[in-house]
């Protein structure tokens, strides 16, 4: 692999996960990335949603893509009457939360946000809201960074002083916050990461950006976790989340229920990090994202089987409470059946 | 995928899998089968040994490899005293035994067992007992298919009348008996293949066998059993070994024990094929051949990580007796605890 210099900073640099500019988006490909670095540039919000739904961006980037989108939505009405362009960013906000079924949730409160902002913009007698709409993203980001931050705190926190922790797929901010605070903490990790097919998000994205912060990295293939776990005396396992219910289901990229049940089987605790997902009181209103299957049936571009087979390619799968040790967030850590504890702020919809 | 038209049936005849003729092995090789059919001459008993080593074969493969192999080098070393050709076989003998550590000892006894029929023919008289061996190698063969048809019968009894089988990696001619006796039976199964990375022998060779004859296959990604298990209702979980201790462990390609875990975390039985090893009284001689850690940084040839991190690759993990439903041999199918009551024929070393 001819890897090019830009490292974890760079790639979680709001302009380089999603930016709106000159009536244009463009998203950083996570597809391809650090293989190569290319940004997908979309012209209209509906390519957002599109690039959304092709994985163009994952984990915690399509909410910062979702409220770029929205900027772009209300750079194609400026100019029409306050009535047209909010109805017009409905229209759009309804696009882009729906572009993937399992985080609809949040996309929504996000897309909302952009319009309640927009709305006042508009009140105020601007006609083109589109800058508004970029600044209260950016506004919002730093919100969220901060809460993760503290997250990554918490979490850095329940590492051992030398030990070694087992990752899944690739948790975006939080990874790069609970390194960063894993070193000032002076904890001395070793990380182990699946490579989380069939987008090898672990191998690609999480090994990556640890090596880039100066940690020992191995990559195992997604079938190893228990011998690790097993030979190599994992101390912690731990993935982000799209959605936590709050009576404790965890939804996480599909291979962490997998990996968590390996964890239980040998006493290996599950910390989860994120906050409880107020659009899903319970595990029962989750719909699990069933992607292109014949994706299954290719590994970096080369096919892997015999084309009559059928693959198969949930996005997501559910691990229960039973087999989750605390959930990490900005809060402190609440054990999966005490999330009615976390307390909601106003309108808060995300860390 | 340009799939070549040659199937299950092919790819186990003998002279497919491996074949000694006029001083030469051919070798099919399955790291790349069924994408493309290619063989792998080997002009040395050493070059066996070595395609051996690269998993030029896999599964039972090395077993006909290795007798081939000493057919080859009864052919090097031909003409010479009756002394110096069995001295020539014996070292021969060691190199093929010891290509990979995991199943050495029953390569040895495979390469023992050829050295004793040639020195027979030698004291016969006979300069040349290349094709003396290549015929017992033969024989072999066809003993232990006999004994696998066996197995097959009993594993495809303790498959529902309907109902969702999952597999991992390759189980060579295991597969093709289990599914030939599961039509027998009338069975009608739906099989699910994790790919098993990093040699995707499940994709390529399990799911394309099973297709070849007919049946419903799905490939799924070594992360998703667990979801496969809870949400499509696997009834049953089996693999093959390349070791069965007689104290119930079993020994197989990494990926089997995560998989055998999730198993008996849904209530799925996990059931072994095939006879408990002599040369493994306990689990305590097994050892777990490491290869090539950067082999897992790449998927089909592309890397799939920054080369400044590190693989891991274990070639087998060891899933205790307490996750093993049943050991189905040539004699029904055994306890996991109970294996002291197969009865070994004398010599005995593979069914």
């Amino acid at each position: 692999m001819e890897r090019q210099d830009k490292g974890l900073a760079w790639m979680l640099r709001y302009e380089n996960i999603a930016w709106y500019e000159d009536g244009a988006v463009s998203i950083l490909d996570r597809r391809i990335y650090p293989v190569e670095i290319n940004k997908v540039i979309c012209r209209s919000h509906q390519e957002v949603a599109e690039a959304i739904r092709d994985m163009v961006t994952q984990s915690a980037g399509p909410y910062t893509a979702a409220a770029m989108g929205m900027a772009l939505a209300a750079y194609e009405c400026k100019g029409r009457s306050e009535e047209e362009q909010l109805a017009y960013l409905q229209d759009a906000a309804y696009t882009i939360s729906h572009a993937r079924p399992t985080t609809t949730w949040r996309m929504q409160k996000i897309t909302e946000a952009c319009i309640a902002e927009a709305k006042q913009a508009l009140a105020a007698g601007k006609s083109d809201v589109s800058e508004v709409i970029k600044d209260f993203a950016i506004e919002q980001n730093n919100e969220r960074y901060a809460g993760i931050g503290t997250v990554g705190r918490y979490m850095a926190g329940l590492f051992p002083e030398h030990g070694a922790v087992m990752t899944y797929c690739f948790a975006e901010t939080i990874v790069g916050m609970m390194l960063k605070e894993a070193k000032i903490q002076g904890k001395d990790i070793r990380l182990f990461c699946p490579e989380t097919r069939p987008y090898f998000q672990g191998a690609r994205l999480t090994a990556s950006v640890a090596n880039d912060m100066g940690f020992d990295v191995t990559v195992i293939t997604d079938g190893m976790p228990a011998f690790v776990m097993k030979n190599e005396g994992i101390d912690v396992f731990t993935t982000a989340a799209d959605v936590i219910c709050c009576d404790g289901h965890v939804v996480n990229k599909v291979g962490t229920y997998n990996t968590a049940i390996a964890a239980k089987y040998h006493g290996v605790p599950y910390y989860v990090s994120g906050t409880p997902d107020k659009g899903h009181p319970t595990v029962d209103t989750v719909k699990i994202e069933m992607r292109d299957p014949d994706f299954v049936l290719q590994a970096m571009g080369t096919l892997t089987a015999n084309q009559d087979v059928k693959g198969y390619y949930p996005a997501f799968d559910i691990t229960p409470p039973e087999l989750v040790s605390g959930v990490v967030t900005d809060q402190g850590v609440l054990a999966p059946d005490k999330l009615s504890e976390y307390r909601f702020a106003k309108d808060q919809f995300l860390v």
